[in-house]
C-alpha cells in the first residue's frame, strides 16, 4: 500500500511569514518520509483542491523550500473562497474528499485564519461522516492577530514590527517639519474588527517622543468630539500629532468611519480611505496641515523587516502541524503559548478547532489606555516581545532575494472537473 | 581674533539620510578645529537663523553625532520657508547676515533642494554686496532627485530602494491573491514634477514577474484610454496588474490627476489621493477589485531600509562642503559624479549655484519605455547602482535606535528679535 500523502493550502490574506509555515510543513514532512509520501499544495489555496489543481512540492529543490523562510506572500497562491455550511455546500466538501481520495491524501494542512479554521473543521467532520480516513490540522495565520486560543498569530509580529517602525520613522519626519509645515500625520493600518495592528504602533514611543499620540481601535467607539479635542491638545503641547488608525475604526452604532460599500468574498466590508476621511475632518475643524499614509498591502508583505520571533513561530506551527498529524490528531490547531515568565518564552500548544472556528479575539479593554486613545502598560508588555529580532532576507544588487517556486502540477486523476462559484 | 564659526541648516522635506550629511559636516569640521570654531545649527532650518535660535552642536557627544548617520528626518528641525527675492525680502537677508555677524559665522552650509540652492546663492550675493565675508555652500538633498548638475541627489537612493522593495513585496501579495480576489494594486509615491521615485520601482522586476506593469510619470501626459487599455491587457495576460503612480501624474494640459487645491509655503500644490482616484476609475470602467496604498512620509523616513550607496554619498557631500569652504569656495554645491565605467563608481564634483538654483531635472524621455508606462534599459542602468547595499541601523528590543540630540541653544547676542511671516 502506498504511503499516505499530505495536502497543504494557504488561505485568505497572505502575510510576510505564511511561507515560513509552509517551509516548516515541508521540511518536517521531508524528515518523516517513512510516514508521509508526497506533500501536494493547492494552487491558489482550497480552490486548487476543488479543481484538482495540485502542485507537486517534491519537484522543488531543498534550497527553494528553505527560501520560503524569507519570502513574503503565498508561494502556492492563496484565495478568498469560503466554503459554506455542510448543508448549503455539501457538493464542495464531497469534491474535496474525492480529490483527496484520488491522490491518497490523508493529511490536510490548512494555513489560514478564523474562516479557514471553520473550513478545516468541516472537512474533518465530513470525512468522518463519509468514513474517509483524514486528519485535518489547521495552521494559524493572520496578520490581524484575532485568532482565539493562541497568545498571538503568526504573521502579526512582523506586521506589528513594520507598523511600529514606520510610525517611529514618520513621527521623526513630522517632528522635524511641524514648526512651519505638517502638524498632523495619520497612518491607516489594517484590522477590520480588531485593533491589534494599530495597537502595536505604541512600540514607536521613545523617551524623547510620545508618538503615536492617538490610536484608533475598532474596539473603542469613535467619538468625534473627544478625538478632535485630543488632537488639538496634542498639537498645542507637542507641536504635532501622530495618529494611527485601524481601518475598522467605527462609531458606537457599528458604522465604519470609512465604508466603501464593497464586499469581499466572505461578505465582509472592503474598507479603505479612512485616513483621508480623518484628515479632512481635522483640516475642516482644526485647520491643521496634514499628511496621511495608507500602508495597505505594504504592511502585510514587508518581509524585508520581518520579526525574527514571528518567523520562528510561523515555522514552528508548520512543523508542529506535521507532528500532530503523525501523532494521530485531528481537527486541531497548534497554538503559541506564552510562558508566564518575566523574560519572554514561548512554546507550541494545541487547541481544538471547535474552540477556534469563527471566533474573533479582539483587543481586551485592559490593553487599552484609560482614555481609549493609547495602549496600557499591560498592552505594551504584550506587544513588545512579538517584534523582537530582525529576520533579514538576503539581498542581491540592493534588492531582496525572494524565492519563486516551480509549482509543477500533479497529473489529474479524476475524470470530472468542478465548477467553482467565484 | 576668534576662529570663524559655521552655520548648518536643514531645509524642506526631510529624507532618510539628510542627517548623514549633517554627520559629514560635523565630523569634517571637527577634524579642522584649526580653521573652524563652532558649528551652529539652525533650529528648524533657516527659521532658526532668522530668529537667532541657534543650536550649539559642540554640546553633543561624538557618539550622538555618529548616530546621525543612521537616523532619519531632520535632527535639528527643518522647515518649509522660502526667502523671496532680494528686492522683496531684503530685510530677511540682512537679518541673516546680522545674525551671522553677531556669532562670527563665516561658513554657511545649507542642506536642501532647488529652492534652498536659490536661497543659498542669494545669501552669498547679499553678503558680498554688504561686504560681509561669508562662504555659502549648498549641500544637495532631495528625495525627488530633481536637482540639476548632479548625477543623483542624496536621499533619492534610499527612497528608491524603499519603493522598489515595497513594490516587489506588494506584487508578490497581489500575485498570490489574484485568482479569487484583488486584481489591481496601486502604489502612490512622491514626486511632484519628476517621476524619478516612481521610475525606481522598475527595480522590483524579476525574471518571474514583470511588476510593476504600469508606471505613471509626471513627464508623460496621462491618457485615460491608453492607461485603461494597458491595465486590462495586463490583467488578461498576467492575472493581475501592479501600478506605481507618481503623485504628480498629470494630463496633457498640466492638470494634476489629484489636486486637493491646497498649497504649501512655496506655493506648490499639495497633492495626495491619486491612488484612490485611479482605483475608482479602474473599478468603474473595468470592474476589477483593487487595493491601493499611499506611502507618503513612510517612504522618505524609511531609514530602516536605506541604501548604503545613498548614505555614503549623503555623508560625502556634507564632508565635501566643509572642504570646499576651507578651500575658499563660495556659492557652490558638491555634486555626485558617475564615472563612465562599467562598474558603478562615483566621486564628488562641484557645481556653481547659479547653475543649480531653481532648475528641476526631470526624467529624460530616453529613460522611459516607448509606451510611456515603464522604464527603458538605459533607465534601469541609471537606477540600479543607487539602491546598492543595506545600511541597517542598530536595533534594541526589535526597534531601530534613532538618535535624539540635546539641541542646546546658543545664547542670543542681538537685542532685537525678528518677526517671521509664517
Amino acid at each position: 500500500m502506498p504511503k499516505a500523502n499530505a495536502f497543504y493550502a494557504q488561505s485568505g490574506g497572505v502575510t510576510p511569514v505564511i511561507n515560513a509555515s509552509a517551509c516548516g510543513v515541508l521540511e518536517a514532512a521531508a524528515k518523516r518520509k517513512d510516514a508521509i509520501g508526497k506533500v501536494y499544495a493547492g494552487r491558489n489555496g482550497i480552490v486548487g483542491a476543488l479543481r484538482e489543481d495540485l502542485i507537486d512540492t517534491s519537484k522543488e529543490t531543498k534550497a527553494a523550500i528553505r527560501g520560503l523562510l524569507t519570502t513574503p506572500a503565498g508561494a502556492f497562491g492563496s484565495c478568498r473562497y469560503k466554503l459554506r455550511s455542510l448543508e448549503d455546500s455539501r457538493a464542495e466538501y464531497e469534491r474535496l474528499i474525492a480529490v483527496f481520495q484520488a491522490h491518497n491524501i490523508r493529511y490536510f494542512f490548512y494555513n489560514g485564519g478564523g474562516d479557514s479554521a471553520d473550513t478545516c473543521l468541516k472537512v474533518s467532520q465530513l470525512s468522518q461522516k463519509l468514513g474517509y480516513d483524514l486528519q485535518a490540522i489547521h495552521i494559524p495565520k493572520t496578520i490581524d492577530n484575532d485568532l482565539p486560543c493562541t497568545d498571538n498569530s503568526p504573521g502579526f509580529g512582523s506586521v506589528a514590527k513594520y507598523v511600529a517602525i514606520s510610525t517611529r520613522e514618520a513621527a521623526l519626519d513630522v517632528a522635524s517639519m511641524c514648526e512651519t509645515s505638517t502638524k498632523v500625520f495619520i497612518l491607516e493600518v489594517m484590522g477590520r474588527h480588531a485593533g491589534w495592528i494599530a495597537g502595536a504602533s505604541c512600540l514607536a514611543e521613545t523617551e524623547a517622543s510620545e508618538a503615536p499620540h492617538v490610536i484608533l481601535f475598532p474596539e473603542i467607539a469613535f467619538d468625534e468630539k473627544k478625538f478632535l479635542a485630543k488632537v488639538q491638545k496634542t498639537v498645542d503641547r507637542c507641536g504635532y500629532c501622530v495618529i494611527v488608525a485601524s481601518e475598522g475604526a467605527q462609531t458606537a452604532d457599528g458604522r465604519f468611519l470609512s465604508d466603501s460599500g464593497a464586499r469581499d468574498a466572505f461578505g465582509h466590508a472592503q474598507l479603505g480611505g479612512l485616513a483621508p476621511t480623518l484628515a479632512n475632518l481635522i483640516k475642516s475643524r482644526l485647520g491643521y496641515k496634514y499628511h496621511w499614509a495608507v500602508s495597505d498591502y505594504l504592511q502585510r508583505a514587508a518581509r524585508h523587516i520581518a520579526s525574527q520571533t514571528d518567523v520562528d513561530q510561523a515555522y514552528a506551527v508548520g512543523e508542529a502541524a506535521v507532528e500532530m498529524a503523525l501523532a494521530g490528531k485531528n481537527a486541531v490547531m497548534p497554538t503559541i503559548v506564552r510562558d508566564p515568565s518575566k523574560r519572554y518564552r514561548w512554546r507550541i500548544g494545541e487547541a481544538s478547532l471547535k474552540q477556534v472556528a469563527n471566533r474573533e479575539k479582539r483587543v481586551p479593554r485592559k490593553f487599552i489606555s484609560r482614555d481609549g486613545f493609547g495602549v496600557s502598560p499591560l498592552g505594551h508588555a504584550y506587544f513588545e516581545p512579538l517584534v523582537q529580532g530582525e529576520a533579514y532576507p538576503r539581498y542581491k544588487g540592493g534588492m531582496p532575494i525572494y524565492t519563486t517556486l516551480k509549482n509543477l502540477p500533479v497529473t489529474k486523476r479524476l475524470a470530472q472537473g468542478f465548477e467553482l462559484q467565484l
